[in-house]
């Protein structure tokens, strides 16, 4: 499988000059992403393509070749797969469309592209798939423009479309990805052996996958479980409902399970099932960047009473303990705070806006052993902005405050925060998973990961989301 | 009530020249929102504050004052109220706190202070109160410094840090505020008067509040059924378990209720209740800005085939319905799509990706009798960036092309999108509700909301949980 995802010379057949074309747009990708290897354009009625030579025949090409992706018509890619056979390449994606996912007769063409693989030894992605990514050798061989962020998050999809629109999020988020495959109607190669590959890739730290079915008799499950006791596998389970499993079947035409038994099925193999597209690039987000917490018991501190309650009620709804507070820590937060302060878990700063005490308490709850994680809210940037209606005016004085507020803000917009670099720091010393909690656009979530290694989201509710399935995680480890 | 909500002058009690201090920022928060009466900042040390003249007193304030603010220390605040009764002030926002939220000492001093109004016939918003803002007369006079949008949601929140973020997120998200109140401690008026007050104020269309607590006796749930009749009422209730509940008491002092009593009794008064601070304000999106459905039947239209089984799994789990399509429809869409469409609900486009089919079937389907509201998804910006490698290296005509793609992907991005153009008109031709859902930041759905009046969201679970609401409501009105 290394010589698909790491391929070292790539094939496309069926590129095109057309930028309408998938054989196009994948080249193109291909190019701008700056693949590591050779690419070899494929197609007998051009003489080039974005000005690299175009072969007209896989038996044209040069040197060998790793991998192909074919882009043609449906009814020619059995012949060709039959070419690739002949050329000795051992993997073949196959972006086409137009096979069993249609009907019978696109089936009875899907059976003979398969057919052709298997007298050739070739191992088959799709068809109907939209591609691969590979961040090691800068493969971005995916259908829409679009380049995903690196990281150790490896994903399988089983539709192309929620598969790159995780990669898009995540570019968008901070988080990234290793590898990527759509897998399509899955001839050949399934979700099971992507899930295998991913287990043993050094690279690959969390895996990701949208499944809508699972073929009967499937080694998925057992394989599955054994995974789950070296890395996380977070599974988002589309066709969970009649609605739901009837669009997966004039989809991707797989069979719709109970969504009861999935669910415990799933659970006994240690998989993390999410509700939501969202929360599966919220838990790939905290997986790949925090330490699991050691049980269940949640930490929260907050600037505001309100919030606190909101984190706490998320907490035991999602069955996360927020423990009592302790005399002696009680003490400690008494010489910090001012002296009407909850006294309580939520340890509520009401409206201590200074960074210190915010600090300090943090590490007062990050040293605590009786909690193993914290949720930090209103950590970051402590005002969203600092506008003013454009109409105003004033005495000078008034208007240079408002000047002089409005570059301060600013100011602290572009400082390095002290609060949530005091979390980066504790995070790694406590060992325990600080979430932050702040309002900001992606575009600032996504800078906190990166320039600070700190896991934040806009609400509480994700974050506890996101901590719950790394306590699920947490405790089918501590089952075996 | 009006005189609290649009007053023509405002006395700022503790008004300081401190930046640091909450009586400086509500005044600089007030000046610089353009307040349309006359503010009267009150501090017998200070001459002048931000080039504003300083008063000693309240009674050496030369005109009528319609509302007083209060931001001194706890101890003083009953006395000045006394003067503010001498002075004919009908209203009092009390921001201090240090009252019953803190223990037996503090409510000693709430029910002096209480006793103090009452004396003078005067109505006290807080104490503990962010204060308040009112879109008609630019009064925003709250603590965090900033600036909501306007529009037809009022709010109240017992929960200042809640209710000011809900604010800012509309801000960020383009949904518009007409009035909020910070209700505090509600020593005098309650979360029942501002209920009563945006139930016949004509500005208001979408009632949102954040409760923790409802006094035992409370008139609250027979008029909240009553007000349901007229508008709607999205509740986000904090305190619903142990963890909460106990929070919530340290907090407002408020003592928490069984979950599922609530839950039953706030359906039963046509509440509508959201699960998450986020869906309060997806949910005054939705309904400031759409018409209702008629009924639980839901549309979808997709770009590909995952994104639609998701998003019917989840109208499935909420409670609404994707009835098949009739075979005229069938027929209908088989003219315009490839021939290995879905032929069903949702209607999947295949990767069709031209404006004009997608507009067609959308029209389509908002014709039909036999549903009552549409998810599109993928509407809206196609691509999410046009990013490439800066290292790409390769022969001019790829880098031409790449230069040209990134251009062409600006423009598109700038231009405004014809198929969300055509969601406008849809929806005011149709009165159904159709719900965007595409990729894009905050930013980006705000835009759309002001641009083209399309309510959109980032994901199709989001949108869902919208419209469920939505249908809640026309339940509750059909039920009358």
């Amino acid at each position: 499988m290394d010589r698909l995802f790491n391929p070292k010379s790539v094939a496309l057949i069926g590129a095109s000059g057309n930028p309408r074309k998938w054989g196009f747009i994948i080249l193109l990708n291909i190019l701008k992403g700056n693949y590591g290897g050779v690419v070899y354009p494929v197609n007998p009625n051009q003489q080039s393509i974005l000005g690299y030579r175009c072969y007209p025949a896989v038996d044209d090409i040069p040197g060998p070749v790793d991998l192909a992706l074919i882009t043609t018509p449906a009814k020619v890619v059995a012949t060709l797969i039959d070419e690739c056979g002949a050329k000795g390449i051992p993997f073949v994606v196959v972006v086409t469309s137009d096979f069993s996912e249609t009907g019978p007769q696109g089936a009875k063409l899907e059976r003979e592209v398969l057919e052709s693989a298997r007298r050739h030894g070739i191992r088959l992605v799709g068809p109907n798939s939209m591609g691969i990514f590979s961040s090691k050798t800068n493969l971005h061989a995916e259908m829409p423009p679009m380049m995903p962020s690196r990281g150790p998050v490896s994903m399988f999809s089983q539709s192309g479309n929620v598969g790159v629109q995780m990669l898009a999020w995540g570019a968008n988020e901070g988080v990234g990805f290793e590898k990527f495959v759509s897998s399509g109607n899955e001839a050949d190669l399934t979700c099971v052996d992507y899930l295998r590959y991913f287990a043993q890739d050094n690279d690959t730290r969390v895996i990701l996958g949208y499944l809508e079915g699972i073929e009967p008799g499937s080694d998925f499950l057992p394989t599955a479980r054994e995974i789950s006791r070296k890395k996380p596998v977070i599974i988002f389970k589309g066709g969970r409902t009649n609605a739901g499993g009837k669009a997966a079947a004039s989809h991707t035409g797989s069979m719709a399970g109970s969504a009861i038994i999935f669910r415990s099925a799933f659970r006994q193999a240690g998989l993390l099932q999410v509700k939501t597209s969202q929360a599966l690039l919220d838990c790939a987000k905290a997986f790949s960047n925090y330490p699991l917490p050691s049980g269940n018991r949640v930490g929260i501190i907050t600037r505001g009473g309100g919030w606190g309650v909101i984190t706490a009620d998320a907490c035991e709804e999602n069955g996360l303990a927020v423990p009592s507070l302790p005399e002696g820590l009680l003490k400690k937060f008494d010489r910090l705070l001012p002296k009407y302060w909850s006294r309580s878990n939520p340890v509520d700063l009401v409206a201590t806006i200074a960074y210190d005490p915010y600090l300090e308490c943090l590490e007062i709850l990050a040293e605590w052993e009786g909690i193993d994680a914290i949720i930090a809210l209103g950590a970051g940037r402590r005002v969203q902005n600092y506008p003013y209606s454009k109409e105003v005016k004033g005495p000078k004085e008034l208007m240079d405050t408002i000047a002089i507020a409005s570059e301060a803000f600013q100011r602290r917009a572009e400082r390095p925060d002290k609060i949530l670099a005091g979390i980066e720091q504790l995070v790694s010393t406590s060992g325990k998973p600080i979430i932050a909690v702040s309002i900001g656009s992606e575009a600032y979530h996504k800078s906190i990961l990166e320039n600070l290694k700190v896991v934040s989201y806009p609400t509480p509710e994700r974050a506890v989301r996101a901590l719950k399935q790394m306590y699920n995680y947490r405790r089918f480890l501590d089952s075996l």
